[in-house]
């Protein structure tokens, strides 16, 4: 079977499902979203495409932005960004704010909420919202070369509306100086962020710098690079980060609108979108897709 | 320079420093070993074996016997196992005991000392305390392809008589239902498993089964050793796995003695020792070393 | 020695020492008041008023005001406040949010911050801020039987632009269904109702009603009034509350702006003012002055 | 209607209900016992008792012990004991070891099982078990002026045999250095502590020298009295102190054989004995013919 033909299958064989999980609820313009929807788009290392399923449909990014806001500050900055986050595991749910009042306001790692909106609070650093929201837009589509990337505002301001567990964490962060703009700020930036709309194509090819594929640009270095793929490895899927690499085992990350990026390295950036999700928050197809899909061909990094 | 020219120029640059950090102190058979020594031996696929330093000095293998014995139980009883201990890093020290009274006696993982303490008990069904170390030590004289692999019981005496923290798990596990035998058996047999003596060579070439190197004796399937090598990424080095997985880039598993096993997955079997800690609890030296070897050979798994 | 004469002697001895603690530094208006200040003064059954040091001296009540508004919902909805707050001591600091997470929203108890903040908001249920802040402002205007007594708004503003964990807190609550308004405006309230300046003397007087002294109004019920008693000894002083009823041996509140509540049940109704502050964050002079006033007169409700 | 009377109705009435809660199961020799029993029996200051129902039935004091044996160790080190325990409400559980690790092996009162067995362990040092014990039951035997008072060695027993959860403890404790004995000496001598056995009328004849009935014992300063009324109300239920002092508003201790110990200072001391148990460990019918009685006599130390 080609590859083509296998995705093809896998996209079949999926629609023929029932168990599509339930689409996230805590954001209104999210939770109108039919969950049995499914798309998957590869880049590989020759330069081809492939896809299956709804590959072209936008779908809000949301967390998958915490690996490019980390890109853009790690470029930018470089390693000082540690100071204000750690890199280990949590160990805890993705919006937990527990372990941050036992660990005096410095969050585990960029990829749960806390630490990823101290990743926004740093590309704050002597610009405006509208420039550092610019800067990652254009980091995204630089990498995707493709100018067609754009912020989903009603999605934006439904989560600014209903993110209370956001504005908890941003004002709890704030409490302990581990904020340098004012906590609205940082928040109304994050929250745009997270709602760049992409199609799987396009984040497939935005994640061809991050599986140092020939032909994506040249922006990070290449330690920089294995350093984003061990974080995404260690704590791409918040508290379901272990499972996924037992049985997956490839570098991912996942976002609460059912879109999932995940790294080859070397080999292929591949990107899965299905917002039906498991009980930690993760896609549900997405995970089923990801791990048929690297068992087939033998991507796992763990031989 | 040649790959063992490289290992000795490592070897001399360590020798000269004298931050080698401290050694284990709760054990006091370990407590009294000198901290500045320093061996490393690289098994590689082409069947050839690279040393440096005190690579046939014995030392205690401690924790590095968890993933041995894990690898003896998913054989026998397979992934049954996962009902009684999880996958996850934990986020917290090696011997903490808080998560497991909040996830009701389930470890997080089977390298933390809880998890490794249910994986010595699944061990024990229906067999001795002597059947049950007869087996492992039989696994990873198989796995070396050398019969000289001993338990010091000097050692697992000294652990046993102040090992109160382990103690503490084995009883608090009992208390959930989670030991199938009285907690000294288990207790008494995963001190002498922690007291098993290898030297780097025998570690090494123990470890070729998990990188999947040609020369290696065949025990668990493929996929088996994938996992096995997840976990060793996410949980390897307790609250210090993602820094390592970060600085690194490679799944391995570190002793309280100070060795460290590392496996570059079809590429080679790394062992490594240094007495003297860092504050997670791993090898100091150990880690740098390895750093430095990946960096410079370009093994990582993230590019 | 008289009554009179030991309230002056430690008035006089306390203006010796130079060790008052320091003043909260986390409210910038608060943080700009002199520590070493010192003011008592107690409500006798016979009707009879004793006061020494800076006892007409107004000062912020700040989270004593969290008794008067436990009153004033107690008053109007009874016994069904319980279904959003508990009545445990919390074990913690008076602004951790810890315990929140773990136990789904549910504040343990109405004097730590958590409990305050929905207490605050019960009082809103179905009016406008400033009708509840007339309403908390009027219940003390009637126990103290004293109209002066106002908000000073200067502290308000303060607070609403530096209390980001009391925000984090809110905006948690709100994100577990625990708040019925906006957490602006449950916070604003809850900054005012805070920011209320009294004397000692009418605070005194003000707590006559919970010591059912004879001249006091009557407001709530004997039942009631036990129970606010046992929330005040149980919880009264944060993670300090067992140290206060072991040195102390009576139901108190008190406040960061360095106020204490304490009563006599059917004794006497007494209330300390000194600004500079224990480890604990309640008054290190008022914790002192409590401790020889009770010990002097034998009113240990423990014998 | 007389207190008699009263009590007999009460017993009456509790005689009638079905709800009386179900034993503690993991203590197999209490497991037998049936829940539907009860017996109360009130000291009073005139030197009269009064008693409804199983009074003179003897059970097994259990937790109710750690007042004893605190009243002991305070009668001869004093307040040094509060350097390996503190005296705040836990939060938590009473068997809880999760303090136990974030506080570093200090538990937080003398009352929960932790902090208890360190009370235990002070009792040990420099006599034998048996000595300590001896002294424990003497100071009973002295109390209540009764020497009939005698310890259940089938319940210390079967306790030693499935106690796992406080080897757990004990071990976690030895492991900070908080005890100083071998935690099986430690452990054994507990287990004999909690396994007394006495009727409703010796407890209450023992209690009335916490509630300085004149005609008890003189054995304690009238300040050390003061502070176990003062710890009993604050830590006596576990997680459940804060609603007895709500409900009830008197010093208690209550053990998990469903006794209960109740002391009006200066008026009464109250033992109570009803094995079902309710979610906190305490004595279902006990807690709530507690609360009946106080109601009916006025005795909350709150007015």
């Amino acid at each position: 079977m080609t590859f083509t033909a296998f995705l093809g299958a896998l996209d079949a064989e999926i629609r023929e499902r029932a168990d599509w999980g339930d689409v996230a609820s805590y954001i209104p313009e999210l939770a109108r979203i039919d969950p049995a929807q499914f798309g998957i788009a590869v880049a590989l290392a020759d330069g081809t495409m492939l896809t299956a399923g709804d590959a072209e449909q936008r779908f809000s990014i949301q967390s998958i932005s915490k690996v490019f806001a980390l890109a853009c500050v790690l470029g930018r900055i470089g390693e000082q960004i540690w100071t204000r986050v750690g890199r280990e595991p949590s160990g805890a749910r993705f919006d937990s704010i527990l372990l941050l009042e036992r660990e005096h306001g410095r969050p585990r790692n960029p990829f749960i909420n806390a630490g990823a909106i101290v990743t926004t609070d740093e590309m704050l650093a002597g610009r405006t919202p509208k420039d550092a929201l610019s800067e990652i837009v254009g980091f995204l589509r630089t990498a995707a070369e493709d100018d067609d990337i754009h912020i989903d505002k009603a999605v934006a301001k439904s989560e600014a509306e209903t993110g209370f567990r956001n504005v908890a964490l941003a004002n709890y962060l704030m409490s302990f100086g581990n904020l340098r703009n004012p906590p609205e700020m940082t928040l109304g930036t994050y929250f745009h962020q997270c709602a760049i709309e992409m199609t799987c194509v396009q984040l497939a090819r935005a994640g061809r710098m991050i599986a140092s594929l020939p032909d994506a640009p040249r922006i990070l270095s290449a330690q920089k690079i294995r350093r984003l793929n061990a974080l995404m490895m260690l704590c791409g899927h918040y508290d379901g980060s272990g499972d996924f690499a037992f049985r997956v085992g490839l570098p991912g990350k996942s976002g609460v609108g059912g879109g999932l990026l995940m790294i080859a390295p070397g080999v292929a950036s591949v990107a899965i979108w299905s917002p039906g999700l498991n009980v930690y928050g993760n896609s549900k197809m997405g995970t089923y897709a990801a791990e048929r899909l690297v068992q087939e061909m033998g991507w796992s990094v763990f031989g």
